[in-house]
């Protein structure tokens, strides 16, 4: 409905200085041909993966700064050991050296959707919207975003909380090739998904969800550091958990702020499903580990000392190494690089006022 | 998409027998007209609101009950005193005298809505599929109800957990006139519901949410006894609280049994608002008191004794005897009536089987 009224269309768009995007690659950026109208007036974090001898090519006119594994093994020194090699978990590595108050990811074989009417979406609008308004994480509104216009809280929504919560995290989704694991990519392997939900809503308070790194906005300011993709690829004995990891953690850790994390809107195109064979090969600790990984992370409980995202990640760490080193050596091996990425994040954004708790909690019950 | 398929239309509707139609009422029931072809073949339970001198019509061809209050007098004694005079509450009494395991109630100002391809929807099948596939209430599932077709569990969720919940609860949604509260009403007098999301999810466990009654599915043999709509109405200090209060109970129950509840599809069409400010009168005192009762139920713990719906409800009538008196003495009235509905209830349903706990916990974390 509201797609018949006239838009206005802003002469700067929203957040041109203050959000990069960030895109982990290993080809050419020929996709991003599709996505010039939205992302040209922004700011690219491009994150090379693998062969830093190999040349990216970024189409002409967008501004963008390109890191390889010799910059960044340059830039952090023996604290690059936290950063992923082969896998597009190293795109953290692009949060980390942003200086904008805003994040979007993307992967590279994500295109332009349409909207039921045909329009195409503009995917990273709809993630400022969303990061821009109130998330609800402590009571459930059943008209979704009740922020969004033609919507409110409905009758029995307790006037305390209408207030919300700021919203740290835009988890946006995917038509055509959905966010499978290996099996069932494996069992349906013709399975698209055509259904355009028309709605935000905030994951509630309590409740963990698996964050797909794909199309991904977030508020750095607010919970950059939780951002980390892990130790994935190469080396590693897993993969295609590195969002799904980071997911677990700020969840955690936005729950324990009183910070809200919104899924929903936009829709991005995924173009092609990854091969489901290679995948099983990255997945399959995982499949097994995260049986006991989702427990811990549903039960973690933060301390009250823990009022900055930093803490509440190195608090996590402890945790990790003591509950999950259990499971595998791995997982000491992670709570190590946890804390090497909190220390290298802090080496590359020193505080900006010398007092300031910048992330206190709010609105946390 | 899934619309261009053809339909195959069953020779006998889902749940015939099994399911009733509990409907509400102070006024002849042509609404039913344009129900018909989805209502015709279920049995209807009404509950005559107020006067029962009047004469309610019920349009031709339709099988069904009807109890006014000298029924309810009738049927329940002393103990009619448990169920709402003038005041939609009235209706749990239909859910009390039906023996059926499914019950759909809705009020007669809703009609049936179209889907965006313009097609009527059929709100009662939704309603039976929403309830006969399980839910997800101990992970949220990024794409929505992961058993609808085109569907499935995304990359990250538990495989422990993809077998699902049983689903005690269906709530659907409103098109036209949204179900705001007084105040929303009174300042967005115009607000209309035009956008048709295509989404059902599970309410995650822990998070509580305002169930409305206009538009209400639930399997009576797992939540039945919980589905009390409170004292309401004449001679009580409150109103446009029923469905809140049978929402707030019947969710902390389903959390403690590991029962789910769905919410989204089906949307049905509300024709007209309610008179702001009558409903203002009804409802100042449960504006002021959910600030309390709210938080009450959000902590409130059931002990590992109360394995039925009956012996969890009888627990939180005394949690709610002892911490909400303190609000009012209203809640201790309530208290006792919920017990009085439980015994009530027992007496019109005496169990089956003489040994059988029949709703034990399941899949409780």
């Amino acid at each position: 409905m509201s797609n018949s009224s006239s838009e206005v269309v802003p002469a700067t768009p929203l957040l041109k200085d203050d959000l990069d995007i960030v895109i982990p690659t290993i080809r050419n950026l020929d996709f991003l041909e599709m996505w010039r109208p939205f992302f040209q007036p922004y700011h690219l974090i491009i994150v090379q993966d693998g062969d830093p001898n190999k040349t990216i090519k970024v189409p002409e006119g967008f501004d963008y700064e390109l890191y390889n594994r010799n910059d960044i093994n340059r830039i952090l020194g023996p604290k690059a050991n936290c950063i992923s090699f082969k896998d597009s978990a190293c795109r953290c590595f692009g949060y980390m050296v942003s200086k904008k108050k805003y994040i979007y990811t993307i992967d590279d074989d994500c295109f332009v959707a349409k909207d039921p009417s045909g329009k195409e979406i503009n995917a990273l609008k709809q993630h400022i919207q969303n990061l821009l308004s109130p998330s609800t994480p402590f009571f459930f509104n059943t008209l979704y975003d009740p922020y969004r216009e033609g919507a409110d809280f409905v009758r029995g929504y307790p006037f305390s909380l209408r207030e919300g919560a700021r919203t740290a995290v835009s988890h946006g989704l995917w038509l055509n090739i959905p966010d499978y694991d290996a099996p069932t990519q494996l069992v349906k392997p013709l399975e698209r998904n055509q259904r355009y939900v028309d709605a935000v809503l905030t994951i509630p308070k309590g409740t963990l969800f698996p964050m797909c790194g794909m199309n991904l906005g977030f508020d750095r300011e607010l919970i950059g550091p939780a951002m980390y993709f892990g130790l994935m690829g190469d080396g590693q004995p897993i993969g295609r958990y590195d969002d799904m990891w980071a997911g677990w953690c700020v969840k955690v850790i936005c729950d324990h702020l009183g910070l809200g994390v919104k899924t929903g809107l936009p829709y991005i195109w995924h173009s092609k499903a990854s091969n489901p064979f290679v995948n099983l090969k990255k997945e399959y600790n995982g499949i097994f580990w995260q049986e006991e990984i989702i427990p811990f992370f549903q039960s973690a409980v933060l301390s009250k000392d823990s009022t900055t995202v930093q803490k509440c990640y190195i608090e996590l760490s402890k945790q990790v190494n003591e509950k999950l080193g259990k499971i595998d050596p791995y997982f000491n091996k992670l709570a190590d690089a946890m804390v090497t990425w909190i220390e290298a994040w802090d080496e590359l954004n020193p505080p900006k006022v010398a007092t300031g708790v910048t992330n206190g909690p709010t609105k946390a019950k």
